[in-house]
């Protein structure tokens, strides 16, 4: 079997050979007027400053953590000296995959307003191309990371299939880093640059949302590029290699001794492989006629993900019997629990967020007693919401736990072996979730394009039927994005587990004694470290956006008060100053919070030991993925609620009930991108920090 | 030693002699005027009415729940026949503790009115002295039902010491539920009303706080009364229980090698004795000269509550020695641990929640950007204030531990003792830390006395000089409160984590096999089920506030305009009929989210067995303790930020600044009063509700 891993690099070609015809395919479009084209290059500017500026703080970080792992490896407190290496060309991929999404997305936003001008169908078109050069290039830049390296340590380093596996968990942790900076940082720009904007240019000086006239309009759009496509990408590229690689360590673990080693490490290659395929299939799906309407948008859609899902869900089941064997099929309930969890919580997403249901249309009721009962409103549908993601994530654990071997009674002579084949199914759920990526994230990738398209038509005077179609088009991309979500959020729960025993499998060899029961005071006050990591890495990451926009505030005030001509629309404001304040804000923000995630698992480790970490990474899993779901969902709705009003209902637009709903939307906004998704590789980075620095923690601790 | 058991009857009974000595001095003081009798006993009347509809309704739950708990012992799977018995005193000693130091706030109100009319001293006097009934009664219940129990099984039954223990740790259920409901049933009524009265008369009407025109005026007073004083009486007379019984348990399961398994039940019965001394010698500190100013008050009311503090601390060295001898004096630093963890939770909660700490200050600041940047920072600072609590806790679980006896470093000949014995260090720490409950609850329970006392004196005209007095008394309640809330959410946490651990020695009896540990996916699943319940239940509660407030908001805006005369002040509104909705409202709310704290982890231990009950009950510990110090912290931070607009910062009373800040506090009332506190509960009733039906979830489960 082992000869066959070329498949994943071929599975990476075919991917990213696809996302470069999208490419080529969306730059065919025109860019549309000269001023479509001045505001496009004015957003493309900033928004290349901003990554660029965000990838140099960023790298000073990496080689300083870089500098630390060699010395670990000096130390011999690193398994081998691959594992620096493999920290840095995560992190490379997962910029490189963040890059090139934010790259095609600001140059299909204002081709995407042009082609929308034509026809709603067109703009479809452009924007959904656009994201799936984005979904296509993460899914191939993952399975080209993993094969690489695994054909490095096979074929110069010559590792045994047991050695790559725990190896090559290891090196999940630049990936991690890297996604967390860009989703820190990128949703502290986004929503500094539109609360400040909404803060001074709708509700002070009431002009409509991007208007040219406010000063933060471009670095609201740059905002949309660097946080929603450029953040997102870095993500899920990390869940995508992560439940990847952590399923290797939990195969090699589960199937050695049945000599299945290779085995059971080829099969999440493979499914993933198959994923990219189902999802190219399913991808030539979405195409409509010229006269769709938004309905018939979404129903193309949906075809499109579901034949996906479908088609590789069809698929896994002959593979997993040829890899595995008829003895072992079991696994492929474990895939199935994987996709079918996926698409179930992102059904519930959908329900407790789109104002076609009832909470969010319960949530504009509200409304009618002002911002208070707006708030508490919100919040309250938030923390509700977690009830279902977290029965379906329960079911998908046991079901696939179970399916796959592994047996809930306690004891027994084969107990240590099926438990760890039951655990593989955990790690292989994840995998079957994240299978069709490529498609999935595509139709979530290009909702920021379609709004940044919006933007371009509102600046650019394109007039109203023109917007009329982009806002179609981006209120289709939060009906797909809530499906990505449950993806997104679905996926980092699984990763983080198998993660998590990945780390205790990599203790377990270094330790003699483990005592990881609830009832020992270490794994305890480790849980409570962990519940408490969550809450602080939000309050930073919600403050962080609070403060950054609070100078936003006061530049565009200033600009307001000292650039005469802006309000009568004869001078052009100084957009630049605010991406540029925009940019420092969201830098000088980002780093807090993510070095947290750093150093409170090593420093927990280092006194209570390797156990408390155990509880740390139980703690911040559980406690980072209710309250992701909570803030995601009850800023969803907010978000929705507004809009529902503002299609009319309860007085409509400049009603008393749509100033509460502007409110709360507000407060939903730093809730649901920015420390609501950054929570997600929250959880996945604490788990490869804590296996990267095992060997220190088991050697150096005070308790 | 088990001759010494008496000393706990003597304790409760000095305790309730004490209170009742202090009941007949507020009941000397006069009422005042005829108006402000009218007043008086008109929340009197609607907290009667309330208490006892609330108390009728739970009484047929408790029905229910004594038939289940008959038919378990008939199926023997409870231990044996006292418990349905015990669950049923439980629920009787509670509600009598609330329902006493209803009473007593009741009669004391109008008194410290009248009384604050002739000094800030003589109010202070009146108000302290009502609040140390409430305190020594709840106190001296507690150690009464421990007491009575103990003699019953020790001199009726004739069981032996660890029989006895582990009979007596399933006696706190039938406390905590009977809580439980007080707390919610009261916290939704007070913030029902609360949230109604200021929705429709101060921001619709502008009519003043606690003005006679007001039709929910009265109902605000009452909720006052039954939430905040029998609901706060009710909780911690069950974490005082409760903490005393786990350590019963963890006493016996730790010395009984040493044949110490008497001395160590003995121990925290004697601590409590001696805490019911130390607060009554430190009450008699509280007594200032006529000429007081609010500082001097604050500093009399420290002096007594720290004296208490440190004269129980000193005493208890002795008492270790005498009771475990010298060998076991590292318990005595687990006492100690215990007291000064609860100093410190409440030093911060003061911190974060007082106007003269930066964090409420620049809270008040944000009020500048209006009201959604108003809500993001409260949100935020509540979430960033977890942190403090957290650390504090941890190193009181580690310390204790360690200090009792146990280690870090698993494996090892005497692993298991003394694991068992640092386990009985962190039950003894929370003993430790309640101790001088008797004082601490005098200084929290006086503060809606002058909350009260403030409504009475506004409402029948007694001039400006009076209500500064009843405010600086509120104002100085609040400080006191904060302290308060400090022990009540420390010892819920460590009392919780003592009763987690005597669930698992119950669990270690009933099964041959446990794993424990986060890896198995059973602990792993109810680790995330823990943490909605804690979700869920939050937002249960919340929106039950809202609906309750809601049908408020319509009642008061009809009576508004049905009768006429009322805006003149010429016609009484129809107090009674917002009373009487406020009563149904919370009754109809408190069901739901009361009676999932007994079903969810039934039905999760029916469903997965024993272990992932064990998850369940360290998620919720750990989320419930985290959402509740976020969710108090952020209230009271609103609170006093709004408090702090209005002593003149920011623009003062009626600014922009003062209504953002106005929505602030609505929304933290039910985040402070309401679920924050109730969660308190949460997690100790999961644990005892866990540790009743163990016999039937070991017995009983679907995988």
């Amino acid at each position: 079997m082992e000869n066959l891993f070329w498949l994943g690099l071929a599975g990476a070609i075919i991917a990213l050979a696809f996302a470069y015809l999208q490419a080529k395919k969306v730059l065919r479009f025109s860019e549309g007027t000269e001023l479509m084209q001045k505001i496009a290059s004015s957003i493309r500017k900033g928004a290349n400053a901003y990554l660029k500026r965000q990838y140099s703080t960023v790298a000073k970080i990496f080689i300083i953590v870089f500098v630390i792992l060699l010395l670990l490896a000096f130390s011999n407190m690193l398994d081998n000296w691959f594992i620096p290496f493999a920290f840095l060309t995560g992190g490379i991929w997962s910029g490189l995959a963040g890059f090139v999404g934010m790259k095609i997305a600001t140059s299909a936003n204002a081709r995407t307003a042009n082609a929308a001008h034509e026809s709603l169908n067109r703009g479809l078109n452009v924007a959904f191309s656009s994201g799936a050069v984005m979904g296509f290039t993460v899914v191939g830049l993952g399975l080209l990371d993993v094969s690489i390296w695994f054909h490095i340590l096979k074929y110069v380093a010559h590792f045994e299939g047991a050695q790559i596996a725990q190896t090559m968990v290891m090196f999940g942790m630049g990936a991690s880093f890297m996604a967390l900076f860009g989703r820190v940082g990128g949703g502290i720009f986004t929503k500094a640059a539109d609360v400040g904007a909404d803060l001074v240019g709708k509700v002070e000086a009431g002009i409509p949302e991007d208007d040219p006239r406010n000063p933060a309009t471009i670095a609201d759009n740059v905002g949309d590029n660097v946080g929603d496509v450029a953040g997102m990408g870095a993500d899920l590229y990390e869940s995508y290699v992560g439940s990847i690689l952590a399923t290797f360590a939990l195969g090699a673990a589960a199937y050695s001794a049945e000599g299945l080693t290779w085995n059971a490490m080829l099969l999440p290659v493979l499914i993933a492989v198959v994923g990219v395929v189902c999802s190219i299939l399913g991808s030539f799906l979405i195409r409509t006629k010229e006269d769709a309407t938004q309905k018939s948008l979404l129903a193309t859609l949906r075809k499109g993900t579901y034949t996906a899902a479908i088609l590789a869900a069809v698929a896994a089941a002959p593979l997993t019997y040829f890899v595995l064997g008829a003895e072992n099929m079991g696994v492929y309930a474990a895939i199935l629990a994987g996709l079918i969890a996926g698409c179930a919580i992102g059904y519930f997403t959908e329900y407790y967020t789109s104002d076609t249901y009832k909470p969010t249309q319960k949530l504009a009721d509200s409304t009618e007693t002002g911002a208070a009962t707006t708030i508490i409103g919100g919040i309250s549908l938030g923390m509700m919401s977690t009830a279902a993601p977290i029965v379906i994530i329960g079911i998908a654990i046991i079901v696939s736990f179970l399916a796959a071997g592994g047996s809930l009674t306690t004891g027994g002579a084969d107990y240590d072996l099926l438990f760890s084949k039951g655990l593989y199914g955990i790690g292989i759920a994840a995998v079957g979730m994240l299978s069709t990526l490529g498609i999935t994230l595509a139709t979530d990738a290009y909702g920021p394009v379609a709004d940044n398209a919006g933007g371009i038509a509102e600046m650019s005077g394109l007039g109203e039927e023109v917007r009329n179609r982009t806002d179609a088009l981006d209120s289709l991309g939060n009906t797909t994005a809530a499906t990505g979500k449950g993806f997104a959020i679905g996926s980092a729960a699984l990763t983080a587990l198998a993660l998590l025993v990945s780390y205790v499998d990599v203790v377990k060899g270094r330790l003699e004694h483990l005592d990881l029961s609830i009832t020992n005071p270490a794994v305890l006050v480790g849980l409570f470290v962990g519940a408490m990591l969550t809450f602080i890495f939000a309050a930073l990451t919600m403050s962080g956006v609070q403060r950054a926009a609070q100078s936003i505030v006061v530049e565009v005030r200033r600009q307001f008060r000292e650039i005469s001509g802006i309000m009568e629309g004869k001078v052009d404001p100084d957009y630049a100053s605010c991406v540029d304040l925009c940019t420092k804000g969201a830098l000088h923000e980002m780093v807090l919070p993510s070095l947290l995630a750093i150093v409170v698992p090593v420093v927990t480790g280092l006194i209570l030991g390797a156990e408390a970490v155990v509880g740390l990474l139980g703690g911040v899993t559980v406690t980072g993925f209710v309250v992701a779901v909570f803030m995601s969902n009850a800023g969803g709705a907010w978000d929705n609620a507004k809009k529902y009003i503002e299609a009319g209902h309860h007085g409509g637009k400049g009603s008393e009930c749509h100033k509460a709903a502007v409110i709360g939307d507000t407060v939903g906004d730093p809730f649901k991108d920015t420390s609501g998704p950054s929570l997600n590789i929250l959880i996945k980075l604490c788990s490869t920090v804590s296996i990267v620095f095992s060997g220190l923690i088991t050697t150096i601790h005070l308790f």
